[in-house]
């Protein structure tokens, strides 16, 4: 069973490009503060705030050493928004699947009339 | 190339869980907003806001008939939230696969001290 409140803070963390992008960074590996905020070229407590929502979304882990508190990915939310979008794939794919059909209609009728010259 | 912009709109749009219901609702079928309105027990003008910020997001779209103007659902926005979050799917696997490493790893060393008594 999926959290609802859960699921609505994951998926208001990801509504700001620059959390994305931050999450994005730390696929290549842990970083901290000071590293996370250069790319962005923001004031470190503008990117602190940011962190701050990712951590309170699961989205971000943070080591416990006192000076340095490096940041992890924690992508387990992240599986949570997948399995609750998933379940709309078939609503995007039946959309395709009209296109196809719509498509081959348009394909067999200009064979036909292509016959009929 | 996601539009940046846009996906944030989506993820705001799906930050809320009455207007995951409504989504979930237009799944069956089309609805008018008094159709919407009564299962979640809330008033016509609350429900017509949630309406309206997901037919900003581009989840909703409305029939253009002056007295009714069924919502119908649109799920373009949730492929791109599909295709967003996917890039995240080996991060989350790889944190499986370190789980079942793991659970591999003690069946094993479990086996190997049954022999050794």
């Amino acid at each position: 069973m999926i959290d609802e409140e859960r699921l609505s803070e994951t998926f208001a963390a990801l509504a700001n490009s620059t959390r994305r992008a931050i999450l994005a960074r730390l696929v290549e590996g842990e970083a901290n503060v000071n590293e996370l905020a250069e790319p962005f070229n923001m004031t470190l407590p503008a990117i602190s705030k940011h962190i701050k929502v990712l951590e309170r979304a699961g989205l971000i882990a943070r080591g416990q050493r006192a000076q340095y508190r490096p940041c992890t990915l924690d992508a387990a939310p992240l599986e949570e928004i997948s399995t609750w979008t998933e379940q709309y794939r078939p609503v995007w794919e039946a959309r395709f699947d009209r296109m196809n059909d719509y498509l081959t209609d348009l394909r067999s009728q200009r064979e036909t009339d292509e016959h009929d010259d």
